[in-house]
């Protein structure tokens, strides 16, 4: 692992662990580097909707996370990540064993970040994608509370 | 309350108390009315991200939620609601005592409803609108599982 | 009129006047007010699509200048208006004998301004919503040729 | 060429010279493949908005038909493609000798199809990307006039 590598897991970690969101609803960080993150998310009751897939704000959730840390890992020192907008286009039920979503920055500008994040349903050796989320990033300087 | 209301009431209930995502995340159906729909959820530490606002996603859970079953008041029975895609622009952090999420249809189709949610967080005597959800519904016939 | 509307309507005049793709398509500032704006639309062959409908991208173009002037209209003088992002759903074939973009701002902020549009089709006394557009406006400043 | 590529080349070719707001703006129709097409735009004033910029609108519109068309290629027979809605990224201004909107299918649904277009402006040997369009396709089938 780089040194780059190195310091944008940590930063993504670090902010990771305060998402409390995150535990609440089963997820985890999977892999980090340098404008690319991974979140998962185990497929329990306790997300699911009422025709028992997961619910599109859930998947939403982790699609946001992962585009957004995939953002910070390329945002200076001292700012904040927070998603101004967010599309996301629900291909398929999410259903299964596990999520994962796989974020990426399309464009990195100095203060907003396009980022994209594609979120895959596992079940077994069968992997579908299920979902597509674009995201605009703003990159939050000298704001109270707000720094990742 | 008219015949329309209660039946449009008794089926968004029904097809709610399954989303067993919102018990998880502390929502509550609040009004239901033909085209029209609230969800409320309490600001507690589990929906939070890493500076303590409700995650992107959670406000988009109950955003898409209120605009789907809103969807759903307008169709005809026997059908299940899905969401294609939906949009959220958040506009100001979501803090403060609990979110109403009020979702209206905007154009209700055969085939494509399209319908929005504004999400307003309220502390005491304060009123904040923090994200506009615009999404696109599919009404579902015939496939296993899938009716509301 | 008031004082604040004149000097609206005059900035977002002298802005669109320079917009030539607006005489390429046909398209001409019909009202301009504080958050506010509306641009109309004749119908013709030079602005249709394959089904003889106005092209989507047509429909998002007037859209779009009438959400971003609203925007305009509401931000400090030196300042150019810039659309990062806009999301817009067609929900009915934009056809009839002119089209009308009602723009009007949803939140006003020092860098990002949130814009709505909606857009009519008028046929005789006819009238119906074709077209809802959201979309996320930077205010830019200081950037060489980019003031309005 | 194969078979298909010679069908799917003389379907999108035929629709699009129906277009004619592709004649207003100046754009055409460079090539097409089974789930992929692409749209080329020479940059003149006509298609400026107030800063030289090619508009926000007529990038989304050869976005979206070439996002559009790559979907049409998947479509069975007898089908018309209609947009239900997008959402586009301006990453950068447009400007420069000429744009190209590479379209290409995410997932084709029976009734809904994903569809992706990323649009490169160039300028001499400089190519940068400009504009990320994800949009939502309907397959119409019986409806007048809608056949593509």
């Amino acid at each position: 692992m780089s040194a780059d590598e190195a310091t944008a897991r940590a930063r993504v970690e670090a902010s990771f662990a305060k998402q409390s969101v995150m535990e609440t609803i089963g997820a985890r960080l999977l892999s980090v580097a340098p404008g690319a993150v991974e979140i998962g998310l185990e497929i329990t009751p306790r997300v699911s909707q009422q025709h028992g897939f997961v619910h599109a704000g859930i998947v939403a959730t982790i699609a946001d996370s992962a585009a957004g840390y995939a953002g910070l890992t390329l945002m200076p020192e001292g700012r904040g990540v927070l998603t101004a907008e967010f599309k996301i286009n629900l291909m398929a039920p999410a259903s299964g064993e596990r999520l994962v979503a796989r974020g990426r920055v399309v464009k990195s500008g100095r203060l907003l970040t396009i980022a994209q994040a594609e979120v895959e349903a596992i079940e077994g050796e069968r992997t579908r994608t299920v979902a597509l989320l674009t995201a605009t990033l703003v990159a939050v300087e000298n704001r109270q509370g707000v720094v990742d």
